[in-house]
């Protein structure tokens, strides 16, 4: 049985740990996943991250973090989305991000925007994106690094 | 006489009082300018938000908000720059951002994007940034609210 439903404060170590364990978060990746979770843990609305989790069968097996991006009243963010490695293929990053666009489209946001990396560990996840129905809206050379470009992938939920 | 340095605590009333006078802001983007002013108070380096103010002849004139792109090595963000209506026209905001490509460049930087809007409000900074030698990278439809796009310039500060 799947379950998504907002993250609870005794799972940070799951959360962390799955970040490690996914192989492509930098340590100060992780570090900014906590830093945003202790914002949630204090205020979700204050703080604009919100956390759901995703269990099967009761095992937790990922998480997703977003939150309505900051002066717009239209867009929301997708932070991140990270499933654990050996529940992986398993359609649980769909079912998250499908919950996300959700929960967008009942606080009467219209479109998600994703910021990603162009380097090759994060293929799978633009991939990912592009197969859910997002569009690359644009890509910013050199923007995280010298070859690491930003990538803005967008999905509009309804039509205008 | 033109100065311009990091701004000090004592100077809040200032930059509230321009950033509302200015007639652009809505009263959400005074109140992050604030939020954003009293993590710069509490530590610059750990907010991640640096203030430089430009006082002309011994008057505060204006103010520029700056820094480094979250998880970037390589990118600044210009948050605002903001002149006083009074002030205006006497080439305070080319100074102001030159001063943040000074700042950016002496931090290892090789690029500043600023994030900005569409609307007709904002037609005489997107001139502005233009001027200074930015380029449109992108501009995403609808991003902040119907009719209200995302518009991305970036200054490149040197050769790759």
């Amino acid at each position: 049985m799947l379950e998504i439903k907002a993250l609870l404060v005794g799972e940070l170590e799951e959360i962390l740990s799955i970040s490690q364990n996914v192989g492509v978060f930098s340590k100060e990746e992780v570090a900014t996943v906590d830093e945003l979770f202790q914002g949630y843990l204090k205020d979700p609305v204050i703080s604009g991250y919100n956390y759901l989790s995703c269990r099967l069968n009761g095992a937790f097996a990922g998480y997703a973090c977003w939150g309505p991006t900051a002066l717009s009243k239209g867009t929301v963010d997708l932070y991140w989305i990270c499933v654990d490695k050996s529940f992986q293929n398993q359609g649980i990053a769909a079912e998250l991000f499908r919950a996300v666009e959700k929960k967008a489209a009942e606080a009467g946001r219209w479109q998600i925007v994703i910021w990603t990396s162009s380097k090759p560990e994060y293929e799978q996840a633009r991939r990912f994106y592009q197969k859910m129905g997002c569009v690359l809206a644009t890509q910013i050379t050199d923007f995280y690094d010298r070859g690491d470009d930003l990538c803005v992938y967008m999905r509009i939920l309804e039509k205008r």
